[in-house]
């Protein structure tokens, strides 16, 4: 049916009207007193959704353009670098690095897993001359659905001295990311993710330990140059033409996000995503993430029970019952797929779209018993 | 007067109403085959746009962003580039170059003037033994409303056998910039321009021989690896999460520069522009860029009349009649005012704008005939 698209893909993801009807509005210029005015109020919101006293950039790019923008202020050829990979944004870490000249190493584990902290440790202990310059870490996976204990992993990074550079792009206002607490030094994350606003933006805030290697980098990028980002916030500006309309959508998609508060935002992406995880349970499907500890609350992996395609499954969830899901990528292609619960999304549709997956496996001949993963749902979210 | 405000600025230009309402429909998936009908179409037509065989890849990010994405493709450090600077975004070339570790070296021209074609000549002539590798070059400069004349430049360049990098940040879809016919190596744009749609988005195409030169380059980015794009233009897709709404406004957007052809397009610029130098001398006021020849058909820069100053202008335009015109940038600022005539602009626009100006100069004291610009405009227009 026209219009009637629902996205649970871990992204674009859902954007409430009030932020399409304001981002349509004619653009403004980005050197005049009403955009800076905005501006002013973004840079202040964004470093509460980031629990940061770092200032927070934006970036007209996507998320890879906020992750080149990390590690391309801060790498020179031959550094070392430790990626920590548990999927396929945790390698692109790694690509960029090698992009930037860099030497690097990757601590890997199957997907499906996190990193396990004990791991870490034993290999930055190993470092006894400090050679590990960065190293590089993913929060939330978005091609398996797995959380890495950030918390952790970047205290051990602390104390060895290197600089953590964490991927928040599907992690940042769905699960506590609380950048000065943990004592992230560069923390990236995206627009059309936790934030409702489609793509097109994306941040990279900074410590003060990141900013001084930053400043040893000899040929950084232009456009993503950090001092020239860092100014630009503290004037309520934009080093180069912003994408004017995105930043309007976002000032009001933040303002919605402090009305909500952080954490009621953060308890409503547990609360859903453990709803689909017991739902998915009770329906009789398979989990790819088995251990809760590590299971996402903005993305879930599910296996199709034997017998049914993930093709066949995304097809008629989108034909049917206009909802969108992501199959799995690469390796995982056609063996999971991934329901997103990010960003502008409530109960009533974790609801439709559970019945619309059970309605989905009814059709295509899925032995269960229909409204099992509805009641499963229902009796959840009512806890 | 609230939802008046016209922008008369370089960029963000005005946008149509059907790409503003377009750009708020609910964003779709990137990896869906809607939008990967939507990506084909527009790939084809900026072809077209660019008058070029090559493939323009759409980067989201803004044009700054789409310069670096030509130096980073092409430069290994310490390279010999040439840069030609008539003005601040002909300077930002040089920057990037330098920024790569590349060994920059300009030709320079007092703002408001044009490169000499000669005098480029005389220079690559000299460069016996080939060192220069890349040399970079403003189509329309935005900072000072001058139009180099890149037909002669590029052909000398090609003789020479050095990779021509090109701005077309204001020119393309404002004046003739065709890519192939001229030989342009790589040519760069921005939305907000000649494209009638909200910053975000840039573009840069690229000759087989700039492809191969990309090949040699040891350190290329990974955000705007002309690899990716390359693969992505050719399979109706993107590498990375595009700004999937602005794609839509850019769809939407394209189809009308088809509807009303790139020649007439050309003509409409030409038109508006000339008509608005007419008015500006009827007033009295004089053009900073004094030569017909090298004036721009996208930006025209005047002169405050003495005793009245350009923040004053700027300021009653603004406040009375809701008109936006730009400020002289960095030793030009407070000493011009810019007017754009850039991408959705017709006749009436232009004649509100000659009104606007003639009523804002005759409050602030200036003594002239008023009415005297307008009839210019119309004469002008009548032709």
């Amino acid at each position: 049916m026209q219009d009637k698209t629902f996205l649970m893909i871990p992204g674009p993801t859902p954007v409430p009207e009030s932020v399409l009807l304001d981002m349509a509005k004619h653009p403004v210029g980005h050197r005049s007193s009403e955009f800076s005015a905005i501006l002013k109020e973004v840079y202040s919101d964004l470093k509460e959704i980031f629990q940061t006293q770092n200032d927070v950039f934006v970036l007209t790019a996507s998320g890879t353009g906020a992750m080149e923008a990390a590690l391309a202020n801060l790498l020179n050829p031959n550094d070392k670098v430790l990626s920590l990979v548990i999927g396929n944004f945790g390698e692109r870490w790694a690509k960029i690095a090698e992009s930037r000249g860099a030497d690097v190493e990757r601590i890997s584990v199957e997907f499906g897993q996190a990193i396990d902290p004990s791991v870490l440790k034993a290999r930055l202990d190993a470092d006894c001359d400090k050679q590990i310059k960065v190293v590089t870490l993913t929060h939330n996976e978005t091609a398996t659905g797995v959380t890495n204990d950030v918390k952790s992993l970047v205290s051990l990074i602390k104390e060895h001295g290197a600089v953590s550079v964490v991927d928040g792009v599907t992690s940042i206002a769905a699960l506590p990311c609380p950048m000065d607490e943990w004592g992230i030094d560069v923390l990236v994350s995206g627009s059309q993710k936790g934030f409702m606003i489609p793509p097109g933006l994306s941040f990279i805030a900074v410590s003060d330990k990141a900013f001084e290697v930053f400043e040893q980098c000899k040929n950084p990028s232009f456009y993503f140059n950090w001092a020239a980002y860092r100014k630009s916030v503290r004037d309520a500006s934009t080093p180069y033409t912003p994408a004017v309309n995105l930043f309007v959508a976002l000032h009001t998609a933040l303002k919605m996000m402090k009305k909500e508060g952080l954490e009621n935002i953060h308890a409503r992406h547990k609360k859903l995503a453990t709803a689909l995880r017991a739902s998915i349970k009770a329906i009789g499907l398979e989990l790819f993430v088995k251990d809760e500890n590590i299971a996402s609350y903005a993305i879930t992996s599910i296996l199709p029970p034997e017998g049914i395609s993930v093709p066949d499954i995304r097809a008629t969830l989108k034909k049917d019952y206009n909802i969108v899901v992501a199959n799995g990528q690469n390796a995982l292609k056609d063996k999971i797929f991934r329901m997103g619960t990010l960003g502008f999304v409530c109960d009533r549709d974790l609801l439709a779209a559970v019945a619309s997956l059970e309605a989905t496996l009814y059709k295509l001949g899925y032995k269960f018993e229909p409204g099992a993963g509805v009641r499963a749902a229902i009796e959840h979210l009512a806890k």
